[in-house]
């Protein structure tokens, strides 16, 4: 998240804080801003899991672009060149909880005078090729088998159309149906992480429509605290068929609600 | 290992090292040595896997001590109280790589005023109750089992009885066998890492041995490039059925090599 990564950097370093959606509860992808030129680099978080929105396309930016993608790598093709350090956990498209990848350009290391702990200088694992520390080879295996399977289902840009498949089966029915409403702007709404509410004046229905999926067997559908309403996660690993049952649901009862 | 503590060490502070046994290739644990009594703490390594030497008691220290028990934990009963931090990776006795444990006295955190990441900081995991990041809740999942198996099997006293038992058989053959020697004072011996050489005069039969046990399906014991020989290690899950195998491969080759 963007707002670990500010506090984090805060510990070590300036940081102004360019673009944020704050002012609208995180319901859109700035646009207009600029980057200064003279900072060390530009920070995004390409994918909002707790709030929806992502950013679809690889930016441009005057300095060097690091983007933590924990929650949409491989979830369409990139520009892998435009980036000077792509980082995230695993957990999500990519394998268990407990894997961490990094993506760096080598030029961009050993700029930093401060001394860093041995493991979180990425210098460390460059130079011991990902084996300074003991591996979690079990994760690891898993992580390459999830690799093969993408590739083996068509790479990157299957998942995609995937992703743009699932996620227009679900936001059209947010759209269509009376009783739902979408919380960020249509064309920042995430293809990972779908954020809808109980439309206007259906604000009620809430906990009902809650306890209707979950007596469908679909669990984890409450969205995070600080949004509220349903969140609906779709990464690489789920079928446009569960997307499906789900829109069902919605469809049905709108039908027994109104 | 302690050589990576120091350095780290190092990188924030003042280290003074109070022992070591490097002078005898680490042989064997140093005992005639003084902790200074303004340090902020005292740093031991109970287990030393590449040279096998182990410390087998709880030692007294005048400050706050500092235990990596990496690969001897859950290997004997331990009087937690005394020590201010207990850490290691679970890979050893605990379960699978990718799962560190850390035992911490409350009153030995928050003396830092140097900027830690937070998550480098204990505190942040006291705090959230070990749940601040997404947890590898497969590994973890298997240090639970790990531990139920630990306890249905009559717990860390039972631990020991079995680890003093392989230990017993491996070295008595180690000190009876004329091919081979053991490399650390027998005092220091560790139950998780028996290192052995050929015996003086017997060098040149190493290879030969190594293929010995390799033809019968005893792969591993090659010792680290440090130290050279060989390297048993016998950590809770290993049966005594399995170093019964090795002792009988020792026999064998000294009956056909003298």
């Amino acid at each position: 998240m963007g707002k670990k990564a500010i506090a984090e950097a805060e510990h070590f370093g300036e940081v102004e804080v360019v673009a944020s959606s704050k002012d609208k509860n995180f319901s859109y992808i700035p646009k207009q801003y600029t980057v200064p030129t003279d900072v060390d680099y530009f920070h995004i978080t390409t994918n909002n899991t707790i709030f929806g929105s992502q950013i679809h396309t690889d930016i441009a930016s005057p300095v060097p672009l690091v983007a933590d993608m924990s929650s949409d790598i491989l979830s369409r093709p990139l520009d892998v060149s435009k980036y000077a350090l792509i980082y995230g956990g695993c957990q999500k498209n990519m394998g268990p909880a407990g894997v961490s990848f990094v993506i760096v350009r080598e030029d961009v290391l050993g700029h930093v005078e401060r001394r860093i702990p041995t493991m979180l200088d990425y210098r460390t694992h460059v130079e011991h090729s990902s084996l300074y520390n003991t591996p979690p080879v079990a994760s690891i295996f898993t992580v390459r088998e999830v690799l093969r399977w993408v590739k083996a289902e068509g790479g990157v840009s299957e998942m995609q159309q995937r992703a743009e498949a699932r996620a227009k089966l679900l936001y059209d029915e947010i759209d269509r149906n009376t009783l739902f409403a979408g919380t960020v702007a249509a064309e920042d709404r995430s293809l990972m992480n779908a954020c809808f509410v109980m439309s206007a004046g259906n604000e009620s229905k809430e906990q009902a429509f809650l306890e209707f999926v979950t007596k469908r067997n679909m669990i984890g559908l409450q969205g995070h605290r600080s949004v509220g309403g349903f969140r609906a996660s779709m990464y690489n690993a789920l079928a446009l068929e569960s997307v499906q049952e789900l829109v069902d649901c919605m469809k049905l009862f709108e039908e027994e609600n109104i």
